[in-house]
Formats: structure tokens, C-alpha cells, sequence
């Protein structure tokens, strides 16, 4: 048996290979500070980890959402008023479609997309879902399959929030399993018929750009199609396409969600994307939002903990801070544990994203755990709130709702069908069907 | 606002300036595959964190563990026997103290010992027990504090396993709160003479060097010696020092543990580490067990998933194999996730323990943590095995077992005050007195 | 030591003294069926253990909750409006005061108060909050602690619902810990002058009758007292007493909520309670209410239930109901045991009470746990609607959001005070201050 | 709409219709004191719902448990060793076969059942298995299925103690899937031969009476059949008929388990009881002892609940007991309610039992619930002995390790499955095959 002692020696030279700036970062290190001071804001030190890039992409995005987001958030969820104005905010400062490269998008890495991601959701995971649904459902599909002419076409006004756009994959009847999927496109004189509906599509009853997939009948494949809706920049759009509002939404009520009706909508030719073919391409955009929103909710979570830390510090009852009581520091502290290893594990699949090694399962551990962590430990977080938890001034409760959202949803995979997606890598056995 | 346009444009010098061998390895990935494969054994890529020589070190620890202590442990279990060979072969290939720098000792870094710590765990908590109380709490200390003789003495005999050490800092009376000490030591004549008692003291029963924590009468300051046993080495050790064996016990079988008495032990002078003075000294030596711990506990969830797994894959019910259950695919799936989890987070505070950046609350965080989940996890795994969850042949049943105690051990610490040590970073409030 | 045999030998004639009635119910029911169907919707079969009077009571309360509350709870909800025919159409049944007797009030057990409030629930938790507020912490004091003249005033037009009561103890700084009250009461010409203020209090937008607590200067004492407002039967109401509505709740918005703001509010004399002194009085109002709740959050816990159930039957995954996944199945599972559970425990607690036997004790323990059990199931049985979770239409998630709300409140005692009132009958041992 | 003042009105009569004696218990109780005292040990009053014969039974199981197994237990558990004087001493004061009317039997009802099975648990899980399989699995199939020769050979024995029965229905292939079995019997000359093999059996290795069930060649029926080993009692024993015992078990180590093994076991024509058809037959009898484990875990969880209160009383940290730490009062509360939860729901299934109304499905709750909770509550309990928790002699960590089992085991039915048999009860799906 080799003897660790000989496998330093030899490992040695294998040391020595090591990049040089690495090993100098190490021996740096190593001569500084005994006691490094701990921010519970940071407990892992995130921060040493992102480029200078990405922390000021994060700043930036940061800034926005203070000053653009939160004075509105209120607002927002009581009336469930879409606000028109926050695509074209976002889009201003390069947030829409930003790992897209050209096109007016900002060209950056997975990981600082991550960090717009969480930004925007530690305000409200309603904004952080328009965002999604433009970014990874509407414009990467478009720069992933679209031809370069639907790229010209739609990508720059996309990036600049000027036009809105949707993703229609869910069905009424299918919504774990896309599949089963009844919308059918037909060939026709140049172009293509389609019929059929899709529900519970965020940005739908705004959206001027509809990405849909629908079933062709000519080889039973599932493709994708960018259908124009009759409305602002698209006055000669579509007959037949109509997108009613979803109302009185119980969370996300900051995004505006609707149902789409496609009532034999004639749509031209060159309205397929070439590259959408099979519910693969769909899945991709999903795990392109997933990925983000393993981000985002765990700024929604950092949120909530920040709040509920605040609170309980100057909160006093029985004449001490509520952040004396043991019951309380135990929700603080388990909640930020699973804030720091949520956004370590965010981080790394990130990294692997923008090395093109992240797999689906690794989207699915984070997604699913992220968002089950958040969900969980914002509403134990909520409770600290006493009688206020009532109150929307103090914006836990709000996050809990959306959180319960973000847990399900994606279109098609709700929490039980990551869990079988993970047993099914794990097993190799399939348990849904 | 700036926008991200401008940000990313500004920042392409950056970009430029970062290793060039990073980027190049990051040109490198996007070249290559579409669909890369996933492991579940290994969900989020440790493996390509690991340098060329930690993947060494933890292939040998890997080696020996299941040639050596994997064949051993079932009877170490059932006879509750201290075998006396496990110190002196880990010793020979270089598990003790490795993160020493001479001495014999292995000089690497603090990933490796991590990644040890796993390996030897996977196996069984009380083996890597046993090798933690002498790398960590004995070896540590003595290198840290102690004299270069001392260093001389002791250090190469203990990384050979040639001595045993033990470590007494938990009292009968004071399990979490050592402060609380009621060991005293006096100095007489050349020397000093300790009384007191501890307790729950890991590898007290065969140990011949004993690292003792007494408080000094003269100052009231908490100060560590160094007592040998009349044992052994030491045929004219202490008189005074006895440690009887605790017998029976229902966990961490594979290790020994004892009481230690202290009854007017006459100590010399040279028995003192000069610098092991105050519980902060006495704190630092568990902060870097527990370092090891985290690490460890993963390596046993590690197994219990891979043995459940192959048994859910193997036994079958109703005609299919109990893998494809749905309830059976959601433990998997919640154990393989808190394993990812937790090693990258135990990875990130090793390498930044090993850049001189690792708090005491990180290793809060991931011990606790890490601990928490392996045995909520382990337990719910046993599961799976059904009545076979009582033979000891499958193995999980004593992981859960052993890692009951992990949650709650390290001398002083349980889980609660681990909470509370949160509570009070985040809080700035302490409130466990 | 004795043996069984000749126990159940001696105990012939102690058995031979049970109840005739009783014995014969045993012998009759030993030779009905061997097979007795099992009902999902009754599985400890509850219905066999109430009284005929019990049922009809039910029955009752069930017909008006399903023909009266459960049309207009959708609005109730969306828009925040307070529906003024609520109290006088439970008036005009006798489902407020219930227990209590004469003053037209229906004088029915606590069992049957019991059952009145889980129907109610069963429809939404803020019109059982409303009524709990009349009943429980306006009627119940003034007829326990009131004068003759105060029952005649105000009980009759309390139970017709004519006028409507709330209950002002909590106060903006002392949400747990009444005895903290800043609210101060002093003596005057033939009367008291009241100055402070209450927060979170059930109906006080709408109210009459303000049973307010405030600290008696004179001896220090806290006293309850009845205000009258100055509107609809009360023209001549007090000066200085306002009650504005908190909006935009989150939770139990078909009820409402205000604050109390008293500003040197002369009250006569006979406002006084004389029999409700000390805090001891103002706690056996929440104890009476809290009893109540227990059995209404069970209400909307089967209500959840039954949803739910109801959709995993119809909605269809993969070609199969949800209703056939494990994972749905175990989901329906644990919260149909936690009702069965939970109901049984609340009728012990009634019949107690009935009894004059329940301690404040057996209430935190029914209040603490239906209420944390009916929040967290009600969670996960939400999970199962998928992406309609977020339509109101589907019920659950209003009773989510109220569920949190009645985990934690009832003026005083958040979840985690009742946990420590039992740790405190367990232990003897204070731990909240 | 009806008036609930209508109502009582009406039923006064329906109410002066109720027993006398009842409505007397109510008034007297009226009449009572104001402040009842609260007992922790017994929260919702367990006492006043038992006759007088009831409490007399389980005084006599109590003392007998304390003064006889009590002192017993730790050398059963850390031997492993069968105590061969345990079962004749229990049958000695009427524990065996409690319910069974005549043959020695005490023919008490299954209230009292459930009362001595949590008396003996108190002590350990495995105690009151070998009671179990002595009580519900083998004179309960005699006694139901049996002949009165086969009634008048084993019953007085086996309530005696004097012979030990065994029940062999699990097989290696088929732990929760009984339909599946592979163990044949096929006629022959005056008489059968059986073939086949058990395992997991509790008693096996030392019983004399083993029932076994058998799939009949001639018509695929599952019938069951006792069996005589050759030994004590049967000298002239069946040949071919082994019962190889199980060592080194991690829990439940007081009693003994084994696996059978039939080697064309030829058996008598009258070893078949004429009524054991079907499988059915079998899982009645696994329904009895499930009944009787719902109270034996609720007694080995208030084991563990007194020994952590005393525990936590009389240990300091900090200077405090630990009982007045927050974090343990929640622990000790949350186990102290599903105490008080359990034994009411154990109780109310039993009483329907003695009534002939309890189906299994109220049988799967109580079992599911009770073992679940025991078993989730007493790991936590745990935790509060810190490191003494690896000290047998503080019997919490036995409790946990046993009721590990008791969570799973009963032959054939998991967790996992009681789940599954709900989910069913409530939807009307099967989700197992």
C-alpha cells in the first residue's frame, strides 16, 4: 500500500506543476491574518470567489433593484397591476438575455446571470419570473434555434424590453408532462395552422412574441414557432391568438400570467425556429430558467432572513430583543445555513454551466433544493414576525407565497418530478409513468 | 445606473487579465460535448476540484480503508474491541497528522485531510474517531503549542501510531461548558500537580499520551499539558493517572473511550505546551476536528446511499425492484442531494482553511450541517432495508448509530450550542447563558 | 404479584357494575359485522361519539357555512371588504355566544361550539376568527366577569349579531408579553379616563363594543372594560376612541383588522368589568378562543384535504389520475391522519371542558398542535395542485395563508410561547424571560 | 335556514333522553373546582377514561414490568441472550393471550391489551415482541382459526408460557409482499408436506409451536398450519424443521429472531387450522399485533420522555439546568404532545375494537402514526443526553434503536405500505404494484 508520505514526495513535481499564479495565492494566504473576521452576510465568502466582473455586474444589477424594484414591489402585489415600464428598466441596463453574445445583450457568463437572478428575486420572485421567461424561455431559444433572421428580428427590441415576450409550453392537461401535449400545427400554403391552448404562461396577456410548441402532424415532432400577437409594434399580427389574463393571483402577483388560445392562427413559414425540434429544445430553455432561479430564490431567502434578523434584533418582548430567544436564533441560523450552502452549490453549477459541463441532474439538485430550502425556511422565518407576518409592509409574507410558486413551477416540472428526475440518474429506473 | 453593456465592454481588460490558463480551460470545455455524462457518484464534479495530488492521497486513504479497515469493522462492532493495529497501519502509510509539516508527518493540505477523513468514515465513524482524537486533538496541539522537544518527542511516535493519544478537556459535570472546569493544576517542585477528572474521552483507555486541560491555580487561566501514561512506552509514567474503559456502548463501537482520574497526578515541569494557554487554545484543536468531521460524515451518508441504492436495486416487491418506488426514489434522491451539498461545502471552508480564511463559524455551519443531514439522511435510508435494517451485515444501521453521536460529539459542543454559536454571529446576541 | 386471572375474576363484579346501557351497546355491536366499512371522510369515526343534539348542531352550522359563507368567500377575499350581513345571518342561527346560557343565546356545550367552529373554518379562517372574536373574547367575558345590567345591554344584540365586538388586549409593543401593557386607566368623576393603544385586533374597524384591557393606575391591576363607539346603536359613543383598519393583509382578509387608538377616552363608571382583574381574566378569553380554534383549523385542514383529494382524482399525469403517484398518495396520507388525530384530541379536550376539567395546558397542547399540524399539511396538500395553486378558485392556498396567521396568533401566544408554557408544565421551569 | 336555539329546544328531550348516569357525571363535574391541576404525565387524562379493571390490569403490568423486565434489560440487551424465564413469568400473571376467553386465558378486552403492550414496551420493544407473537400471532390464529382439539393443546401452554409459538409468514423474497410466497404445502398420506423458508421470524430459535403459512398445491390457497419442533415439549417432533437464529442484531436484542427452514417437513393432517384460509387469515393476525405495537411505542416514547425530563432537570450547563433551555423545553414539548395524541387515538381504536367496529384501516393510522412519531421524537429526546447518549445505561439509545423496527417491521408491512394502504383507503388507487 503507498504511503501518503511517498505520495507527497513524488506528488512533489505534480505540485510544482501547478499554475503558478495558484500556488502564489496559496502561499499569500497563508502568511495573512490568524482570525479573519465572519459576515454573517457572507458566511462562505462568495464574495472572493467572483471575478470583478461579476461583482460588478451583481452591484449593478444590485442598485437597480433597490432603486427601480422595491419602491414598487408593494404596489404591485396589492393591485396586480403589470407595470410597463419594468422590462424597458431592465432592458436600459442590459439585464434581459445577458449571456446572449451580440444582439445589443450584455454577453456575460452563467454566473453573473445567476447574480442578476438573485438580485432581482431578493425583491420579488414576480419580476425575477418576467425576467426569466424573456431571458431564458424567449430570447435563448431564439439565439439557440432561431435563424439569423428571427434573430435580427426579435432580439434586439427583446433586449431592450421593448417588445415582451411568452413561452407556451404547458397545456391544461398536461402540466407535468408536455408530452402529452394537444396543440397541433398543420402545414398550410406557406406557412403552418396551429390550434390549440396553453395556460398559466407568465408575461402572456402583455407579450407581443409567443414562443410555441406545438405537436406537427406531418411527423408527430414537437417544434417550436414565434407567432406575433396584434398589438403595439405588431398591428398586422396574428388572427386567432388571443391571451386573456389570469386574475387575482394568490403570489407572483407582481408578473402577469394568462392563458393562450390559438383558434386556427395561420402563422407564415418563416415563423418555425429550424432548431426547435423535439421537447428537448423546450426542456433546454427550462433548465436555461431553472439554473437561474436556483439563484434567485435563494435571494429571496437572504431577503427574508435579512428582514426576520432586523425585526427580531429590534423587536423586544418580555424585555429582551426577540433575537435573545433561543426558538429564534435557531430559525436565523438554520435559514442561513441554507442560504450559504444554497448559493455554494448555485456557484459551482455555474461555474460548470460556463465550462458547458453542467448537466440537467446537477440543474435539477440545485433547482429542487434551492427552492424547496427557500420555500422552507422563509415561511419558519415568517413566523418570527408574530401578528405582523400579516402585514405586507414587511414583505416576508409576500416572499413565502411567491416561494411556494417557484417550488412548483416551471412550466412542467413541479418539486416531485425533479425528485423523480434525480432518482431516475441515481436508479436508472423511470417512476413517473 | 450604469448599464451592463458598458460594465461587461470596461471589463473586458479584466477579462483579459485573468490566468491564462483558466481561460484557456474555459475555452476548452466550450469546445467540447453537447451532453456531458452525469455521475451520480459524484453529482456536482468534485473530482475535477481536486489537484492531481489530493486525488492521490484520497485513492490511498480510499485503498487502505476498504482493504484494511472494511474487512474489520463488523467484528470491531459486535466484540466492542479496540484493535490495536488500526493507529500503526494508518501510521504507516501517513493518515495521522498529515497536515504536519516534518516530523514524519505527511505535510498536505487540509482538502486532503478532508478527504481522508471521508474515506476512513465511509467505513466507520469510530475509525476516523480514533484517527481525529490523534491527528486533531493530540498531534495538532502538540505542534502548535508545544516546545520543539516536545515536538521531537512525541510527534514522530504518534504519527507512526506507535503511541496512542487522547485528548481531556470534557468533565463529568461541564459536557457543554468548559468553561465550567473544575481540573485543577498547582505547581509544586519542579512541576505541577493536577487533580480532576474527565469523561466520554475517545482512545483514553489504550492512550499513552494524554494532552490534559486543567485550569492554573496561580492565574486561573486554562492551560494544556502533556501527561504519559505508565503504559507501553512509558514504563515510568504517572502514578495518580488511570483511565478506565466505558464499556457497552451503544455507538462509535469501533473506538475506545474511557474516563479519565486525576488523583494528585505529579507532573514535570516540561510537561507544559508554553503556548496552550486559555479554551481558545482548547477550542482551536475541535474547530480543526470538527473540520474533519464534516468531511467525515459525508463519506458515511456517502455509503449508507450507495449500499440502499444497491439493495433498492437488488430486492424487488411486488414483482419490481423497490428502486422503482416512488417513495423509495425520494430518500435516494434527498440523501444524494445533501451529499453534493455538503462535501462542495466542506471542499470550499477546506480551501479556504488552507488559505488562512476559515472561521470558526464556517466550520459551525458545515459541521453542523453535515452532521445534521447525514443523520437525518442515514436514518431515513435505513428504511429502505426494511427488517433487514437490523442486520449488521448491511451496514447502515451502524452508520446511523455512530452518526447519532457525531451530531452531538465533540467534547463540548452539541448541536444546540453549535445553533446558538450561529445565533449569536448572526444575531450578535449570545444566548445560551 | 397479583395475576390478570384473578384480576378480571374480581373485577366480574366490578364489571357486572358498569352501566347497563353501556355493556349492552358492547354485546350488541360484538355481534354486528365482522367487516365495517371504512370511511376516508370520518376515519375514527367521530360521528358516533357526538349526541344527537351534537349533530344537528353540526348539521346546522354545515348548511349555513356551505349555502351562506362559501358563495361569497372568493370576493370576500380578493377584495378585502368586510361583508356586513356575516355576524347578523350567524346571529340569526345562534352561532355566536353559543355556550352561553339565556340572553337568547343558544346554551349549547363547548362539544358543540367545538364542531360550529370547524365548519365555519372549514370555509375560511377569517370568518371563524370574526365569530370566534364575538363569541369567545366579547360575549364570554361579559357574561363571566360582567354585571347583570352589562349582559342585558349588550348580550342579546351580541348574539343577534346587531352589534359587533372586538377585543383589545395586544398592544404594538407587547405582542406576547401582556404584561408589559402600556395602556393606562385612571380614576375620574364617576368614571375612568383610558389612554392608549391596541394593534391587531380582530373587528375593531366595525365595531360597537370594545372590551378593552389597560393597567388601573390606582392599584396597578389590569381591568377589562367596555367602550362603546360612536356609531350605528351607539349615536352617543365615547370621544377620542378611533379604530382604523389595517389593509392589504396577507391572510384572513375576510375579516378585518384594526388598530385601537384611545386618547384620553372618558368611559362612566359601569364600563368597569367588576368580576375581570388581572390578567388571569383577560387569559381565559384566549383560552376559550383557542379551544374554538383547535377544532377549526382541523375544519380547514379536511377542507384542504378534500380538495385536494378531489383533484389528484381528476387531474391526469402521464395517463394516470395523480391520485395513483406514491408521492401524491403519502401527501393525502399524512395530513388525513393528522385530522383524524388532531379531531379526536379537540373533542377530548371538549368534553373536558364540558366536564370543567380542561387546563389551560390541554389547550396550548390541541391549539399548538392542530394549528402547526393543519398549517403544515395544508402546505404540502397545496404542492399537489401544481401550477393552480396559485388560482384562488382552487381554495387551498387562502387557507395556506390563513393557516399561518391563526399558527401564531391569538393576541398573546405565538407558537413558539405555547411551546414553552408546556415546556414549563413539563419541566417546572420558566423559560421566556 | 334552522336556528340552533330551535334546535336545543328540540333536543332537550333528545338530551333528558341521554343515560342518567352521564348526564349525572356531567353535573358533578360542573360543580367542581375551577382550577383542575394539570398532570404531565398523563395530559389529556387518560385515567378517567379506564375502568376500574383497566387500571387495575395495567397496575399489574406496570408493577410487574418494573419489579421483573426492568431490572433485566441491560444484560438482555448488551448479551443478546434469550432469557428463557421471561415468557413463563409473564404468562404466570395472565399477559399472554390476555383477550382470549378461557383455556387459562384472563379474557379481558383489547383497551386492556393495549395497555399491557405499553406497560411492557416502557421497558423494551423487544420484550413485547416476543410477548406479541405469543399473544396476536399465535393464540389468536388458534384461538380464531383452530380446531378445539388444536384449542385444548396449545392454548393453556402457550398462556402459561410453558410452550413459546413462533409465526412464520415473511420470506426472503418477499418482505412486504406476502401474495408473492414461495413456501408449498402438498397433501400426501394422512397428512402434508411442506417446504420452504422464513426469516425475520421473532421466537423462532426458541419456539416449539410454529404457525406457518403455506400456498396449498391443490387449489393455490394460502392456509396455515402448526407445527411441532422437536424439542421441550415435542421430543417426537417434526423432522426437516430448523430454526437457525439471527446474531449480532443491532436493535430489539431482548427477544430472539431467526430464520425457518423446511425440508419436506412432513406434518400431521390435523397441524392445519381449518378456518386459517387465505391470506386474509394471516394479515387479521398481523392486525392484532399492530393494534397492541400503536400502544407499546407510545409507552417506550414516555420511557424516553420521563428519562430525558429527569435527565435535563438534573444536569447544568452554563449554570442552568438544560431544562431551562429553550431548545430542550421544545424538544421535551413536542414529544410530550404526540404522547398525549397517540395514547388518545390508540385508545379510541381500541374501544372500537372491544366494540367490533375497528377496521384495519384505523389500525394503519394508529400504527403508522404512533411508530412514526415514537421513533422521530425519541431520536430527539436523545440529543438532550448529549454525549451520555452512547451510554446504554440511560436506555433512551435501546429505545431508539428498537423502535427503529417497530417503524418498519410487523412481517410485511413497512412504513412505506401503511402509507400506501391509506393513500388507497382515501382515493380508492392502488399505488403499490
Amino acid at each position: 500500500m503507498a504511503s501518503l508520505a511517498r505520495i507527497t514526495l513524488k506528488s512533489r513535481s505534480a505540485h510544482r506543476a501547478l499554475p503558478r499564479a495558484l500556488s502564489g495565492q496559496v502561499r499569500r494566504l497563508h502568511e495573512t491574518a490568524k482570525r479573519v473576521p465572519f459576515r454573517w452576510e457572507d458566511p462562505l465568502d462568495l464574495e472572493s470567489q467572483l471575478s470583478e466582473e461579476e461583482i460588478t455586474i451583481r452591484d449593478t444589477a444590485r442598485d437597480f433593484c433597490r432603486e427601480y424594484l422595491a419602491p414598487r414591489v408593494l404596489h404591485a402585489h396589492r393591485s396586480e397591476d403589470f407595470d410597463n415600464s419594468v422590462l424597458p428598466a431592465m432592458g436600459a441596463i442590459g439585464l434581459l438575455g445577458p449571456t446572449i453574445q451580440g444582439y445589443g445583450c450584455a454577453g456575460v457568463n452563467y454566473v453573473s446571470y445567476g447574480l442578476i437572478a438573485r438580485e432581482i428575486e431578493s425583491v420579488d420572485s414576480g419580476y425575477r419570473s418576467t425576467a426569466s421567461v424573456q431571458s431564458s424561455l424567449v430570447m435563448h431559444p431564439i439565439n439557440t434555434f432561431g435563424t439569423d433572421a428571427q434573430k435580427q428580428k426579435y432580439l434586439p427590441a427583446l433586449a431592450k424590453g421593448e417588445l415582451i415576450g411568452c413561452f407556451g409550453l404547458t397545456e391544461p392537461n398536461h402540466g407535468s408532462d408536455p408530452a402529452g401535449m394537444d396543440t397541433i400545427a398543420e402545414e398550410t400554403d406557406g406557412g403552418f395552422v396551429i390550434r390549440g391552448s396553453k395556460t398559466w404562461i407568465t408575461n402572456a396577456p402583455v407579450a407581443d412574441v409567443f414562443i410555441i410548441w406545438a405537436r406537427c402532424k406531418w411527423d408527430g415532432k414537437v417544434r417550436g414557432f414565434i407567432l406575433e400577437k396584434a398589438r403595439r409594434k405588431f398591428p398586422n399580427g396574428l388572427q386567432g391568438l388571443t391571451a386573456p389574463r389570469i386574475n387575482n393571483k394568490l403570489a407572483l402577483r407582481a408578473s402577469t400570467t394568462g392563458s393562450i388560445f390559438m383558434d386556427d392562427v395561420h402563422v407564415p413559414g418563416d415563423a418555425l425556429m429550424p432548431g426547435a425540434v423535439g421537447l428537448g429544445a423546450a426542456f433546454s430553455c427550462l433548465n436555461s430558467a431553472r439554473y437561474g432561479i436556483s439563484w434567485g430564490v435563494m435571494g429571496a431567502l437572504e431577503s427574508c432572513l435579512a428582514l426576520a434578523r432586523k425585526y427580531a434584533l429590534e423587536r423586544h418582548q418580555f424585555n429582551r430583543p426577540l433575537a435573545s430567544f433561543q426558538l429564534v436564533q435557531k430559525k436565523l441560523a438554520d435559514a442561513h445555513t441554507e442560504v450559504a450552502l444554497g448559493l455554494q452549490t448555485s456557484l459551482r453549477v455555474g461555474r460548470l454551466r460556463d465550462a458547458g459541463r453542467a448537466t440537467p441532474e446537477m440543474i435539477s439538485i440545485v433547482k429542487r433544493n434551492n427552492c424547496g430550502k427557500a420555500l422552507g425556511h422563509a415561511r419558519v422565518l415568517l413566523d418570527i414576525l408574530g401578528g405582523n407576518a400579516t402585514a405586507d409592509e414587511y414583505h416576508i409574507g409576500r416572499h413565502v407565497a411567491n416561494l411556494q410558486v417557484t417550488n412548483t413551477y416551471e412550466g412542467t416540472y413541479p418539486q416531485d418530478i425533479h425528485t423523480l428526475i434525480l432518482g431516475r440518474a441515481i436508479t436508472g429506473i423511470q417512476a413517473f409513468t
